[in-house]
């Protein structure tokens, strides 16, 4: 186990590394060529057209005003000004409330940090039970003597833990009501705000049971008709039109081609050329405008076709429907109220914004509906306690021995002493950090199978899932050691009582494994997601290769929407493991405090 | 443990004995004097003003014609020939839909009993396993051999029984299901078609927060009028009017006895006189007549005085009140609905039927609620599993010695050798059975503190802490023999996987105890119900001692509603125990099947 220096070191190599990554943004920011991928929304919002400074051409791409070097760090007091109601004017409610976190951990964590290095510590380090134990040949290190570990069994100093323990709870819980209160009122205030849209006055009205007289559209119409004869406008049914999607996405990058073609003729004078083959590379070489210019056409001509298919035909549409009321109190009752006997049918709900409906989802009947998401469950069930199975399996293949079996040609590369070296170094770890970066996707695949019909209720289930992931294979999974199929048989064959014991003897001896934790995936990751590294790395890739009109390079830009899937449920275990600590090893609550300080400042910066 | 023997002798036993009360009741109900206690609904409805048979006077008490004593069951085909919508019309929804429980049970075992006495009990037969383990001198019973223990371990036999198992299951489901949905279509039907009444036009809504400037009367009317401006009729707040109702309670009794001293006067001629003191028994000699009268004026007043001083004081009205819609559909969206951004405010609910309100309730807040349901889920859980803690001590209390010491001077009557043995033998057990026999009213108290507003629903959760209770101590507590409390502490502390085996080991060793328990709680105890022993007895005495007028005996009458609470959980016992033997112990099937019939006529015989 680590001891104090160790951690001191380890915490110096971190902030270092942060410091780096910080200077190295400090930089890259300042540098025009990079001013979109830095500021993507105010480009978006047509505020900033072109990078601000003018000049040189070298100073088109390279900023070479030394002054605004010294300045280096001046980003950092500019991203806390901007006030709240003018970031959710600039950033939208959602990325608000998710910094909002953030600021919550931090209402939390000082409180807490202060009290317990306050009272606990002294009270732990005057313990002197692991000194005495010392003769005994115990080893033992700084942290633990900081650490509840540090106090005899029975103590009469117990009964500071304890009551600071509910102070803890009580706190915590006081901060969450005042923190629910804000937002609910936040989300209020912004709703009211809001300029009129048709999704505040529709319902989205699912299983519209069948009718052997009425198509699916007359139905509707009939059943609001009468069951809400003041308040009914109208309603629009949903046609399956996955068919005329792909047409209209063919057509667009056509479109986007013509428009390349186009600009570089005009440009250039020259008549531009392309082959009519896979991807213009074989076939034979016509002019390019003219040839694009039939193509949309064409496909112009197949989308009408399809287009009218699906109005006339009767099947293709689904028992679905988005209906429409004169008032919002309409439609807010028609959202809340049970509107036929049969509980599983004419289901209403809010409907979603137009761009966040999950479309495919919407004719699920409701008996699918609940066994989809029983299956899911258990899949979760598996999916959580069982994939150490396939992945032992898979590493157990991926051996050198192995892929030489398979492709005998490559034998003689392999059996190079440093390729070798290098493969079974790398082979052991790949798979397991495969599936920990499709994870996110896995899950999100099984929500959509689960039958949300919205892209916010898809993300809010997917973080769901991933937060009990990460609870028990990284919470759970580093205190009891073993994979959390091994955790499972430990608690199905121990005695209930025997749970707490063994938690609680191994939560005070991980606490320097956390707390390195907290540096390498808190402090260093959060550093580098303010470079932005990936987003940075697709803008000029995309800017090189991909980009043609302007149109592409605004879609390049990608203002990077939050990743809630994968952000909010690691944000949680910190909070689980500041609560769970903050009383048995109170020395890890600084390093959470530094954690949410720097990742609020950090993405307060990427909101604006 | 008993053999088949044993049993077939018990069976003989309590069909005797049941057979014995329908004689009884058969005799009984054919005497005009007990007219009354059989017939009570006719009576109440108007129908029925004395009973059928008139002529000498003996003949008015006791029946003396012989012939209706020969067709003394002839009240079965009768029970059964009554239509379901008249008996609705007969009994109320409710108590059919109780009958229905019965149906349904005969519906689910009686398929089940069938197949498991074709398939299963032939398999267990032939499995010959305990015959050949005779040898090794182990004890078993006929009832065994035809039970799943009789199949030796690891025998493919056992695949019939896991396909039984799951049509068991399955039947069972479709079976439930069937019911579900008709139930939920008579009571569609039934309100439907009833008469126009206030409570299908108004909600109750409570939690109506205090306002600095208004009235919570004039708060109402404005918050109502501006969210529900189309459909808001008019609103009626609720008094605390407790006082009031003692007041009128009071005179009700004053009123009686007014009445019975007028009659005895109009009879005999002779002024009735009375005394003024405690009961009428001591105290300055009055004229009864008069006095009644004064003292009735007296309390009038009274309650004329406190019925303005309730109306004028603000302070007796309480933040609840019923609001009345234009419109069923207004004040079904007015329920339906979420009436303030405030969840824990303006809550709204269908009003319970007048009769049905249980006011005490109304003025109970939010979050007193929640803490109060916090608290009875923890007494109920302590009173499941620790209710013998008290009992022992009582009991270790309630011996000889200790009888003596408390009243020294009782010590001569404890000594006599004939009552010393009658307390010794009597005391231990009564202790529990006061209990038990108090139960049902300690969980109805415990409803009445979770706060519920109609007594149909603190019925229901009465029951559901009722059986709760039966599970646990009945069906738990005789598998794993001992209290609940040492079930529990089995339960902490062996592992999970171990429970399964304990309780599959139990199950099938006390199949002959729940044979006797059916046999002696089923079958007996409902025919003693068919007797009506309580009403019987509580009738005669009130006629004899009590009654005064004819508005006291159409009080004593007690239509008898089904103590719900109390029935209810009982009988998903035998559904408990039918379910969980139907594989393993087939052979008990039959005595669920004759309860089911049994009960079914009974009930259905106690509702004409």
């Amino acid at each position: 186990m680590a001891n104090l220096q160790d951690i001191s070191l380890s915490a110096a190599i971190n902030l270092l590394s942060a410091f780096a990554f910080l200077i190295a943004f400090a930089i890259l920011r300042l540098q025009p060529f990079n001013d979109r991928v830095y500021f993507p929304k105010w480009y978006l919002k047509g505020i900033r057209s072109s990078p601000t400074r003018s000049g040189a051409f070298v100073s088109r791409f390279v900023n070479l005003d030394c002054k605004t070097y010294l300045k280096f760090l001046n980003w950092m007091p500019a991203a806390l000004r901007m006030p709240e109601l003018e970031l959710i004017d600039h950033a939208g409610l959602d990325s608000v409330v998710y910094i909002r976190i953030y600021l919550l951990g931090l209402k939390m964590f000082v409180p807490l940090c202060t009290l317990a290095l306050a009272i606990l510590v002294p009270i732990n380090w005057t313990g002197k039970l692991l000194e005495r134990q010392h003769a005994k040949d115990l080893t033992f290190n700084d942290i633990d003597k900081l650490s509840i570990s540090n106090v005899a069994e029975g103590s009469q100093r117990f009964w500071a833990h304890m009551a600071v323990a509910y102070i803890f709870s009580f706190w915590t819980m006081y901060v969450l009501y005042i923190e629910y209160k804000t937002v609910a009122a936040m989300r209020l205030r912004f709703l009211a705000s809001e300029n009129r849209r048709p999704d505040q006055f529709t319902v989205l009205v699912r299983n519209v049971p069948p009718d052997a007289d009425e198509s699916i559209s007359e139905h509707v119409e009939h059943f609001f008709c009468v069951n809400h004869p003041d308040h009914y406008l109208t309603h629009q049914v949903v046609y399956n039109a996955n068919k005329l999607a792909n047409l209209v996405a063919k057509r667009k990058s056509l479109q986007n081609w013509f428009t390349y073609y186009n600009n570089k003729y005009e440009r250039t004078s020259n008549k531009p050329t392309t082959k009519t083959g896979l991807c213009g590379l074989c076939g034979t070489t016509v002019d390019a405008v003219d040839y694009y210019a039939a193509e949309i056409q064409k496909i112009e001509q197949e989308e009408v076709a399809e287009r009218e298919k699906v109005l006339s035909d009767s099947k293709s549409i689904i028992p679905a429907a988005f209906v429409s009321f004169k008032s919002r109190w309409g439609a807010a009752i028609c959202a809340q109220t049970q509107q036929s006997s049969n509980p599983t049918l004419w289901l209403t709900e809010w409907a979603p914004e137009p761009r966040d409906v999950y479309w495919d989802n919407l004719a699920i009947p409701y008996v699918e509906l609940s066994i989809r998401r029983l299956l899911m469950a258990s899949a979760l069930f598996f999916l959580t306690f069982f994939f150490m199975i396939p992945i032992a399996f898979v590493q157990s293949l991926a051996n050198i021995e192995g892929i030489e079996k398979v492709f005998p040609f490559l034998k003689k590369i392999l059996e190079t002493p440093s390729i070798k070296s290098l493969i079974q170094g790398f082979l052991p770890g790949i798979a397991l950090k495969i599936f920990l970066i499709i994870l996110p996707t896995i899950l999100m695949i099984m929500s959509k199978i689960e039958g949300f019909t919205s892209a916010s209720s898809l993300d809010r289930r997917s973080a769901g899932k991933y937060h009990l992931f990460l609870v028990v294979n990284v919470f759970l999974g580093s205190i009891i050691t073993g994979t959390a199929f091994q955790q499972l048989q430990t608690f199905i064959n121990a005695p209930p009582t025997e749970i707490p014991k063994t938690i609680g003897v191994s939560i005070p001896m991980k606490a320097t494994f956390f707390i390195t934790y907290i540096m390498v995936d808190g402090w260093a990751g959060i550093a580098a997601e303010i470079i932005r590294l990936v987003p940075l790395i697709m803008f000029h890739l995309k800017n090189t290769f991909l980009v043609k009109t302007e149109e592409d390079r605004n879609q390049a830009m990608d203002p990077g929407s939050l990743d809630f899937p994968t952000y909010e449920p690691r944000l949680q275990l910190y909070f689980l493991l500041g609560l769970v600590y903050s009383v048995v090893t109170p020395i890890l609550l600084p390093f959470i405090v530094i954690f949410f300080a720097f990742a609020y400042m950090v993405f307060r910066h990427q909101d604006c």
